[in-house]
This record gives C-alpha cells, structure tokens and sequence, in this order.
C-alpha cells in the first residue's frame, strides 16, 4: 500500500515512468549537436583499452570501425534516435552494440558519464572557438582596412552623446575593433582553460585499469590533463568563462550598434546602411529600419540572461557532477550560435554602409573647438583652470549674440582676456585641430595611421 | 563606385540579400506557436473592418472562412511555411491570399505589425497562465491534501540546515505550499495586466478610421483597452513581470528541492523518491540518484536567466517599438515551457515519494528541547534571557558528560538553577513540546489542521 | 590536540575569535536604519506578552518607556552603538536592559531574532513604500499637467529610432506616465504582500504562551497574519518583488531618459535641459551633459544587479532561515535610495526642461505622411497592401528626383496609381495627419486629451 | 518666463541648483577610496608637464611637494572634504590651489577628468588585485599544506548528493583547491589587462602638447599604453571582468561551503566548525551554526548582482565617456571588499575545522564498492555493461534480504554470475579500493601525493 500507490491526496497519476519526467530529463534534443566530439572521443578510448589490455586490438579495431559508421550516419543524416536514447553517449553506444554486438559493451570500462560528457563538451566548444576566433578576426579585418581607406574623414566626437570634439571617423572604426581585439585575446586565454583532457576521472575517484591518460591527451589533442577527477567532473568554469566572454564581446558590439544607429538617424544623417541589412515596414511605406543593428544590440541581453541563468544554477551545488549540470549544454550552443551569427551580420553591416563624409563634416561646430581656444591661451602662459574659464566666458558671449565662436572678434574675445590677438583665427580649423592629438592613441593622422598598423601586426599574429 | 560595391576592406561578400541576416531576423521559427492566437486576433480586426466599412461583409466572411481554412492546417500539421514568411503574421496573411485573394489585401488596413504581435502575444500567454495556475493548483491540492493525512508525522525542523525544534512533517510540507499560493496570487495579478487589448495602436500614432476598439475588446475577451498607443506597442513589461514570476516561482520550489534532497540522502533517509522520478548511474550499480530534484532546483537559474537577458535588453532602449524586443518570444515560450514541465514533475515527485516516519522521529533528540528546558524556567518566572543562558549551561553540561541532554539528573540541572526540579521530566516529550505551538501559524496539531482548512478554502476559492 | 590548535598547514592566526569574522558577520552597520521599526516591534509585543501574563503591568510600562527613551536617543542621533551590538535588535535590547535592568531580559520571552528582524524588515519597507508612492504620483503628476498644457505641439513620433508618423509630444509624454502608472498599482499589490505580521512565528516553530498574534497585528496595523511560521521566517518573497519592481520601474525610466538624451541632442534640439540638472566638462568649455539623464538610465542596471544578486543568494537555499538572508537589507535599502532618489530626480528634470517647439514641428517631414498617402487611397477603395505598394513607389520616386514626397505632382503620382487627383494636396498637412487617431489611446487631440483625464481621475483616486 | 519659471505642472520646486541632484552627481562619498591612486597619477602628470614645457621645473616641484602634503592629510585621516568637492579629483585639486596656488591650474592641462578617473581605478585595483591574489594564495597552501597531512582519511565521495565511491578527504580538498587555483591564473591574466595606461588620453581626442606617454607609463609602472583614446576612456572592460571574476571565484566557494555545511549537520557529522566561525541562536540555547560557511555562500550572489548591474548599465550605451560609467567604482570597491573577506575567512574556517575521522569511515558502506563488484567481473573478462548489470542484480538481491552487500555469500553472487568465487572477498576493502585509482587526478594516495606535489610547486611559482 503505501503512499507510493494509492495516491490519497489526488497527486497527478503516475505508473513506472512519468512520460513528462522522462522528456524532463533527456538530453538529446540538443545534446546530438556533439555527436562527432562524442564519437571522437570514444575511439580516443577504445584505444586507450587496448593499451590496458581491457579490449584486444581486434575488438579495438571493431569499436573504431563501428564508429567510423555511426560517424557517416550522422554526417549524412540518416541517424536513427530512438525512444531509450536519453543523450548522445547512450544514443552512440546503443548504435554501436547494434552494430558490432559484445565489444561495444566493453567501451565504458572505467569511463562515466561524468567524465565522457565533459570531454565531449571540451572537444565541441573549442572547435566552436576557433571558428568564433576566426569570424571576429574578419570583422577585425573589416574595420581596420576601412579604418586605413577614409582616414581623411572628420566628423564630431561625443561624449555624453554631446559633441565634444573634431575627431577622424577612423578612429571611432578603430576604437571598436581595439575592444574587439581584446576580446580575441580573452578568447584565446579561454581556449587554453577549455583544452584540458578530464577523461579517466570517472565519475569522481579517478580511473583504475592503467588507463593512459598521457595518451588520450595526444589522441585528443588537448594540452593538459585535469589535475583532480572530483574536480573535472564536476566544474563548468570553462562554460562560465564562455558565457561571460559572450556577454562582454557582445556588449561591445550593442556599444557599436547604438552608435551606428545613431548616425543612421535622419537627425545625424552621417551613414547609411545596405538594403541588405535594413527592413521596410508593414504599414509605413517610406520606413527604412536598421533591424540588423537592433538585433545586434538586443543579443547582448540574450546571451548575459544564459551566463547569468547559468552562474545562479551554479551557486550552492553541492562538489561534483550533479544533474543541475545539464543547463550547462543549451546555454553554450545558444551563446555559441548567437555570437556566431552577431559577429557575421556586423561584419556585413561594416563592410556595406556607406557614409556621407559632406554631412559628417558640416556637422563640425566651432564651439567644438573651444577646448582649442582654452589651449591658445595656454600656449601663452596661461594657467589651463584660467584658460577654461576664459574659453567659457567667450562661449557664453557667443551665445549671447547667437553667433558661432569663431564669429567673435578680437576685441569680443579681449573682453574675456586681453592676450587674444588676431592669431586667433588660426585656431577655427578642424583639420589642423585633430592634428594637435599626435601622441599615441590619438586622433591626429599620424596617430590613426599608427594604430591601423598597430592593428594589423596584431591580426598577422592572430592567424599564425 | 562607393563601398558597398568595392568592399575594399574585405569584408564578407553580400548581394542584394544577406542570408545570414535573414534567417537572423526571422521569428518564424518559434513564433508560429502563436498561430492560433494570430487567427484570432485577425478575425476579431476583420469584423471590425466591416463595422468601419473599410471592407463589405462579403469580404469580411471570405476572411472569416479563409482564417478558419488556415486554423485547420495548423491543427493538423499542414501548414506550409515558405521562405519568404518571416513571421507568423506574414505566413497566415501570405496564405489567406492565396486562398482568397483581394480581400486578404484589406486585413492589414489600419494595422501594424507592433500592435498585431503584441496582441497575439497576450492572447497567447493569457491562455498559458491559466494552464500553469492550474498546474500549481494541482500541486497545491497534492501538497496540502499530504500534509492533512500525515499531520502526526514529528521530525526535526532545521534552521542553518542544525536542527532546531521538533515540528510535523506536514508544517514543513505546507510551509512550501503557502508560498507556492502567493504565486497564484501573484500570477492573478499578472494576468489581469496582460488582459488588456492593444490591438487599434497602429505602429505608433493608433488607429485611423473608426476602428471600434471596444468592439475588438470584447470580441476578444480582453477586460480593458490599453490607454496610449505608443505604450501599447512599445512595452514588455507583462513579459518581464511574467518571466520574473517564474523566476520567484521556481525559486521556491528550489527551496523545497534542496530540503527534499538532504531528507533523501542516507545520512538523512527521511524519504525515499519513486522510482518514476529517480535514475541510475551509467557506472555505478548501486546509485540511485534524485536527477527529477535536481533538475527542479536547476531550472530557477535558467528562467532567471531569460528574466535577466530581457531586462538587460529592454534597459536603455528608446520609446515604441524596436527589433530588440523580438527577444520576448523565445523568453515566454521557454519560461512557460520549464514551468509546466516543473509544476507537474514535482507534483509526480510530492504525489509518490514515500517518507520514513520512524528514521524521522529517531532523529529528534533532547538537545532540541534545550528551548522548552528555558520555556520551564519562564513558566516559574526566570526572565527568557537568564532562562536561555542557564538552558546553555545545561547544554554544555550534557555534553561534558557525553550524555544527552535529557540524562542530567535534577541535582545535575540544579548547579544551573535552583528552579528544576522533579517536574523537568515532562519537558522531554516531544509530542508535548510540539503542541506548545498552537498560535496561528505554529506547529502544534490543531493549528496546523487550522493551516489545512485554511488552505482546502483558498483553493476552492481558486477555481471558482 | 588537534588542527585547531597547532595550525600545521599555515593559515591564518584565529584565536577564540576572529575580527574579520566578527565584522563579516555583522549587520549593525546597515540595519540600525530600522531602529525604529525595532522599536515598534518590540513594543507591540512587550502588550502582549502583558496580555499573555509573562511580563506584569508595570514590567510592560518599564518596557515601553524604556524603549521611548531609546527611541529619543536614536532621533537625536546620541544613541552609542557598542562593539557587541552585532544587529539592532541586540544593540536595543542591550541598551533596554541598561535603563530598565532585569524586564528588559523578558522581552524577547517566545520571540526569536527570526521573526524579530522579518517584522522589523515588513514595518520599515511598507513605509519606504508609502514614500516611493508618493514619488512616483508626483511625478506622474507632473508629466500628465505638462501634457494638458502642451498638447498643441506635434513633433515626430519614432520608431526603430526612424521618423514614423507625425504624434503629439503630449502623446509622447503620457505614454511614460501610464507606464509609470502601471508601477504605482504593482507597487500596491507588493505593499499587501509586505504587510503581514510574521511575528509570532518564533525562530520555525510558531509561538507557545499563547501571545495572542492577532493583537500584534493590530497594534502594527498589518492586514494578515502568515499563515506557517516557517515560511514566515524562511521566505524573503517581499524583498524579492520589491527588487524587481524597482528594476522594472527604472527601466521604465531608463527609456524615457533615453528618448530625452535624443532630443536633447544638437542633432535633434527638441529640448533643453535646466542647467541644475546638467554638468559641464573639466576639458571641454561648451559642453553641457545631461548628466542626470545619464544616471537615472544607469540605475535600472544597479537596481536589477541587486535583485539578480539576490535572487541567486535565494536560489536553492533550504527552507527556514539561513545567515545567507542577511543578504536582504542592504539590497533593500540601496533599492529604495536609489529608486528614491531617481523618482525626485526624474520630476525635478520634466518639470524644469524646455521644448523647443519650432524645431520639434519643422523636424516633421512629408514622408512621414506616406501613410496617409496610402489612406487616401484605401479611401477610394484601394486594399491596403496594394495602396502600401502605390505610396511606396511615390517614396521611391520623390527619392529619385531629390525632392519631399509632397512636391510631386499630381501626374507624378499617377505614374503610380492613376486614383490620384488633386485632393491629394489635403493630406500633406501634419494637423490634420495626427487627427485621424482619435480612436481611444491614438494621438488626435481629443485622444490625448481624454488619456490626460483619464490620467487625472486614477490620480484622484490614488490619494484617496 | 516659460516652464522653468512658472511649473505650470506643479513639479519639485528647485532652484539654481537641487541638493538631491548633487548628491545623486556626487562619487566623492566613495571615490575618496582613490586618495592614493589619485596623487600618484598627478604626480606623474605634473613631471610629463615639465617635459613638454607646459610647467616649469619650480612649478612642478611645487605640486609634488603639494601633493605630498595633500597625501599625508589623507593618510592621518585630517583631509576636510569641502561641499564643492563632487569627487576625488575635484577635491585634490581644490587642496592643492589652496596650498600652492596656481601652478595648481596648471595640473590638469591636456587631461581630462575621462582619462583621469580610469587612470586612477586602474592603479587601485592593481593593488587591490594584488592583495587578492595574496589571499587567494593563502587560502590555497592552507589546504594544500592540509591536505598532505590528513592524506590518510578516507570517507565517502558523494555524486547527485548521494554516496558514491570511496575517496580521500585530502581528494576533497584538493578538487577545491584546484578550482581557486584557476582563479588566480585568470585574475593574473585580467591583471595584465588592467596595468595598461590611459593617461594622456584626453576627454575623446587624445593629448596635444607633447605630453610624452612613454614617459608617464614607466612612472606609473603600467606595462602597456592604451591603443586608441576613445576606447582608453570609455571602455570598462576591466572593470567587467574583474566582477565576473569575483563572481566565479565565489560560487567556487559557494560550493565548498555548501559541501561542509552537509559535512557539519548532525546527520552526516563529519566536522566541526570552530567556535570563532559558529554562532549561537537567540532563541534555541543548543544551536551552534555555521553562520561563516552561510555568509560565504551567500556572497557569490551579492558580487553577480554587482557584475549583472554592470553589465546591464554597459548595455547600449554609446561610446566613450557616459555618466552611466559612474556604476563602475560602488561595484569595484563591494566585489573587492567582499572577496577580500570571504578568502580571509575561508582560510579561517579551513585553518580550524576539526575534522572526524571515525565517523567519515564508518559512512562508508559495501553498496560504494558496487562498481568494485563489476570491475572484479571485469578483470574475468567480462565486457563492463554486462558487469554493471550483474553487479547491480547482487545490489538488488542485497537490499531483498536486508543485509549489506558484502554480507552475500559466493552462492548469493553466483545467481547472478558463476563467475563470482571465493577471492571476491578481497573487493570489500575501502583502503584498496581507492588505491585502484592510480592514475593522474585519481584518490589513490600517490595519486594524491602527486597533486599535492603539483599545487606545491604551482605556489612557489605564483611568489616568483
């Protein structure tokens, strides 16, 4: 009797299995994207046996051929996943029973699931890197070699979405692929913690039988092996340290993405996107809406709520592998697939727009340059505090009279300070006052051109 | 010839299309789960059409007929969805021309895409709600009517996972079951913001031509009219609210994961998991492991998760619509999707896990009455502070003796106090002590019989 | 003799206690903002612990008086916190017992710090409620009185941050008041959750001595009693809510302050900021940020790490009270400064900032009526999506002769649909344009009105 | 008139200025933290001034000597921050006028408080990351040091919280040891990215004059320049990445609190927390609990919030310098004061707990030696799915009598396999079951020994 069968308080019906907990707990709708880092990693093993003397090589050679098998099924899409199959470990080795009978079912000897699933994910996502490693590296490209092409544009920089002063339009480009070039370096740094072998750590005491570790690293290609199998087992800071590197790398392109919005309003008018990123509107007809640069900005939250989603189920787990883990797969293809499609439609949306260097320009203010005006003064001598003081009473007499700044005479200028002479005038052009800014990082031609070289030598070593 | 022509810079080769950019725009992927709630929406505006004589009644029941021709292919499987259907809103009006024709064209007329989809989400996460208040309701029932056959159950209830005091099992299970009736509560509350019609906000100015938007409300069973068009089109905020309480709601029951893991480790065997809800080890023979617990207390990081990457989308972004908010689909359909698999499998879990009521009592021990030993001395009038420091010292005796707390003698306990006396005795009955607690809300039988009462009506009032 | 004693692997020196510990472990710091609250508490339950005949009459008066006294020394700021007091509870009750002596050791008689610090917690955030509801009303009022004054003046509604139709900047205005509106009433519905009397719930097990909870409620002014003390003591919800409805409020405003930093922009010189709610630069001489814009957008983020913090400390906690709950109050606190100070911020910057509405007008374009242009020909029977198609060839083909869609000719026009005749010239006026959406929440003048008294009447009754 | 004057909507009155709008402006309540770093990077600044001739050899010794002297007011705690002093670099400068008078002025010539304010956290969080790699390190060789000499404790190693295997204590802690170990690689690698200098930077543009960033670089002991000034001022990477390292460093500590707050309930009672890391109840006179190990557990989510906050201010801003950055320094300060306690703490927790032996012994239990029952099958040549079945049969056949797995006879076991003979005996040992698991990362003791040798040398190296 018990509560177990007759159900007093009318709790849903349930016999053996729970057809809803099954669903619950399966895997394999999304865990099949590994099936070639699972299969990989399996050969890496049956190897390993041999060597042990846990499988003949006969046996070994089977398990590998049945692999190899299994490998064409899935490539050519004709992999059949059947009822039983809860993830693709057991998916994988169900197929390979059918397929060579007894010596599929010494293929687990002394491995776990524990230790196969992350050494699968390990061998999944650092192919994945790589090829996010590579697609940042062009939209790097992109924005360097377009940096080098309109150097000689100027328009107004802002801070505090307010112009501030005349800058290159190469150095904006630039600023953006520097934080993406960082992001590169992050990944990398990424790379070296995900490429550590944790297979042989079972499922949390180690591997007995003389399983060759040292082995299954070279098969595998990992650099290291795990120092603790609690630890390998149990940790997922490499997927962590990926969700988070997703969120940064795609802030900075929400950071982009807002810019380039901004200048793409008819109110700046500074650049306009290909057709080929933007949409019309089902009721507007004359809308022309950058869609692809508001979706690059919304993934930023996206990928953020899956590190942040994974960092809360992470908190509190008990040491080692605990089914709460298995968040850990959704959340990596996601963040994986969405920074994947993010840095491509960027790349596209930088290597299209074209920009409008004659709106750009007349978007140059004078009172932009009263930071240069404050300079004049410093140049004789005068303290910087007194100067900016200075430089402010002459941008107030200019408002007052509704003029531009550099409508002001001498004698208005003498008003506010009487070292003012008819030099002055040298000071109201943009082009000369971007060149002020030629130390290293700024936006004086020399300075941009130094960093478009900068960036370059750094991509040549990114590829090596 | 410009840049976009040239791509001097490299960048990846687009035409006239992007195909990454479209399929990275398009939502058809998951927003057809709102096909039902688009035709209903779209048959609702077409009678409304006909109201402001923007199309005949002739038209109007071709669209009527047509919509319910597509609802059929839906409900069957057959729905075609081509390449050029972008959304759902596009699929259904694409095919309701190709069965119709021109008067297919008269649908959109007056209304946008920004109050369509908003419209079809809240018809769409209205009817969820009420199927996961009926989830949690079912729960609730399962809980509740448990804790009224096992009310003489007595354990240890535990602050800072040390035990504390004596209390019953089912004050434990309705302890989880009250905050599980909040969220109800809070859901009802959600759902009366979400019941609000948009539909008649255009894109962003409203609706032209005498479109009656009481008339859509009630065809609609909406119970109010959103005030402001460029709210109506533009806000999230029944999304965030919905994903946070989902968010809240699975915290809780991680609460009561985590407690029933602890009960069914072999340290604790307070309870034992249905089979149905347990699973076995890949490696280990022996293991049977509470994966349906801890997939429970994993899901509060994943739906917190979605909560946390709205939040994060929405912050910052201007007024009206935007394609940024295309990220509130997968969110609501992923939250719901966790949430309904969660309430269910834990009424599985609760409705068939079977408890251990003699392990339960053995774990109550004397040193847990060390309160009712300082209750004693109040009763002759020891202020509760001097009374809890002469309770400590019998303590800290007991354990000097390495005895328990009960096997002091009286002369012992007197080199404390000079109050004990023979009558101590009656302290160390737990069953007693529990009934001390019979204030509303306390442990003691009849005020937990009172917390079922209360509860049996609450849910009756639910489902009125 | 142990690891404790001899320290052979090198930690840290600890002796009988450890100071970093001591100051990781206290609240005092923070939680003596609620001394008042503890007081009120305490003094509640000193009546009814006279009630339940623990303390005599005059015990009860030596409590009470004695917790006045204490309540004087805090408001005069003279209140000496001593190196023991770990919490306000402990530094009042120490305090209670050095002014009255031996009563104050029967006051916390029945009564655990853990339903102690839960009521002290609910008294002190349903009067932070009560003022950030009255911030928030002055607010809304501000912006709806704004927008009765202003409805005259049109400008740009946007969408995609692209010019969509022609609105009412009171249109515009109303819709961040209704947002906020819908703030105000979930901000009611947390306040009933946040004003149930937990005392009475001991530290799990509920209450003996039969305090009577009832009079406690009455003497707080709660609405309820919890219903199960360990829920009661254990559950932190209202924090969580309040959290949150912080988080959503401030990205409300987060948005509006975004729209502002648009239109506040030389680009767009919609509006001007009051000089007291913006800064100028150290460098530069013209500039002046919208820095209060800027930090209220900022908040939504600080305010939703602390909810995101927090509900990732809940996340899989057992039940009862945890030390992991300390984590509460700074969170609530720094979330009521925060949203506070924004609210008054927010009203000071919409009551003091200055349209400019020339510019706001002459930002309207012709083809901002492309849509109109479409419904002049839906009114002459054309279906929508074939008028959509006619009005975007005209866009296409004033594009192509450089000219405002509004200077193409009446032949011009027929080129693309032969139903154009000379009434056309009546759509191009952006007065009549906007009085089309005169349907309830549309931008008309008698809409927008009509949302201003609807506004209004809610007011009216929020004060009642 | 217009509406500053007038309020025709009835907001706040504010003046000229409004005091709860320069209270929110205001970070000198906090930023003061930066005295040192401040001075420092003036001084610098004051000597690259000489160098390009803006101040002269006198002038620039008057600053230093200024600065010193402002130094020392600071370090004595007699630095009088004045009402107009809105942040640290304001009030530094503001005393060093009032000492030195103008060649003060002079101070900020070409700088910009944007390139100032992110000098200053990068040279303060240099030295606080220092100090955090000191504890961490600490932490590290405490349980390093620890587990080399308690190798000998064996006791169950839990998978899903269940028991699974036999393991070493000494497994234990080194698998969390490992785990902090990678913390302190990543904090040395963001590190690297933190110590690169911004000075010289500008508001946006960059420096003029000459200011020689070489120079200051080398003063400042920064290993690189920053590349692009738009990105050295408004990118917070570090800062970003510094909170996401506090968070995973805490949530490794969450775990290991979690794990020995099981190890210290009464059921499983296999440690003790000293007395300085446990607190008593105010209610319950017999409570000792683990209040540190809760206060570490709870931390991980305080310091997420802080880098979820953050990361959602960042999100969408656009580029350079925003007031939104000012969220940086409250995060940076919390998540550093919070790890810099939780790792002191920690180690004093590990440095003290008392661990028991016996009992870790004695939970171990025949049905953990399962998978030692199958690998004895295995070793006879049995493929392992067959033996894990055959072993969990003996499993079943146990639990059907009652009695412990090792207390089956041979003709028990031979129901389920003939291959079982007497010799199966010898599986029934803990201290040789682990010692199977030789291999690299495994529980064996030379396996151990060899990990503890690996941390050993992994510490020196970190001292270097």
């Amino acid at each position: 009797t018990g509560f177990n069968g007759s159900k007093l308080w009318g709790g849903r019906f349930v016999g053996d299995t729970d057809p809803i907990m099954e669903k619950f707990n399966a895997s394999i709708a999304y865990d099949k994207r590994m099936w070639d880092a699972d299969i990989r990693g399996s050969k890496a093993y049956a190897k390993a046996l041999e060597k042990a003397k846990l499988v003949t090589a006969e046996e070994k050679d089977k398990i590998l051929h049945g692999m190899d098998q299994i490998h064409d099924e899935w490539a050519k899409g004709v992999f059949d996943v059947k009822p039983g199959d809860e993830d693709i470990h057991t998916a994988n080795e169900r197929r390979l029973k059918e397929l060579i009978g007894e010596p599929a079912g010494k293929l687990h000897t002394g491995r776990s699931r524990n230790d196969q699933v992350v050494t699968d994910m390990r061998l999944w996502l650092r192919d994945a890197i790589s090829i996010l490693k590579g697609n940042a590296l062009q939209l790097i490209t992109t924005m360097v070699e377009r940096a080098a092409v309109e150097i000689d544009v100027l328009f107004p920089g802002y801070t505090h979405m307010q112009r501030a002063q005349p800058i290159r339009w190469s150095h904006w480009i630039l600023s953006h692929a520097v934080a993406l070039s960082r992001d590169v370096e992050q990944l990398q740094e990424i790379s070296r913690r995900v490429n550590v072998l944790p297979l042989g750590s079972g499922a949390i005491a180690g591997t007995p039988f003389n399983i060759d570790r040292e082995m299954l690293r070279q098969e595998l290609a990992f650099d290291d092996i795990s120092i603790n199998s609690m630890d390998a087992t149990g940790q997922r800071d490499f997927i962590a340290e990926f969700l988070f590197w997703a969120s940064l790398c795609l802030t900075h392109l929400s950071k982009m993405a807002e810019d380039l919005m901004l200048y793409s309003t008819k109110e700046f008018s500074f650049l306009t996107l290909s057709d080929a990123y933007s949409t019309g509107s089902s009721l507007m007809p004359q809308k022309k809406n950058a869609d692809s640069l508001e979706l690059i900005r919304s993934k930023a939250g996206r990928v953020f709520g899956r590190c942040a989603g994974f960092l809360m189920t992470l908190k509190g787990l008990p040491s080692t592998y605990n089914k709460d883990l298995q968040e850990d797969k959704e959340a990596m293809f996601d963040c994986y697939d969405t920074v994947h499609a993010v840095l491509q439609v960027t790349t596209g949306v930088m290597s299209t727009l074209k920009i409008n260097p004659s709106v750009m320009e007349a978007a140059l203010s004078p009172d932009m340059l009263a930071t240069d005006l404050a300079y004049y003064l410093v140049r004789k001598g005068v303290p910087f505090r007194d100067a900016h003081g200075i430089s402010g009473k002459a941008v107030f007499l200019a408002e007052s009279k509704s003029i531009p700044l550099n409508q002001l005479t001498v004698e208005d200028l003498r008003t506010a300070s009487p070292l003012f002479s008819s030099d002055v005038s040298a000071v109201w052009d943009y082009s000369s006052s971007v060149e002020q800014y030629s130390a290293p990082g700024g936006t004086a031609k020399s300075s941009v051109a130094a960093q478009v070289e900068h960036m370059r030598t750094w991509l040549k070593k990114q590829v090596q």
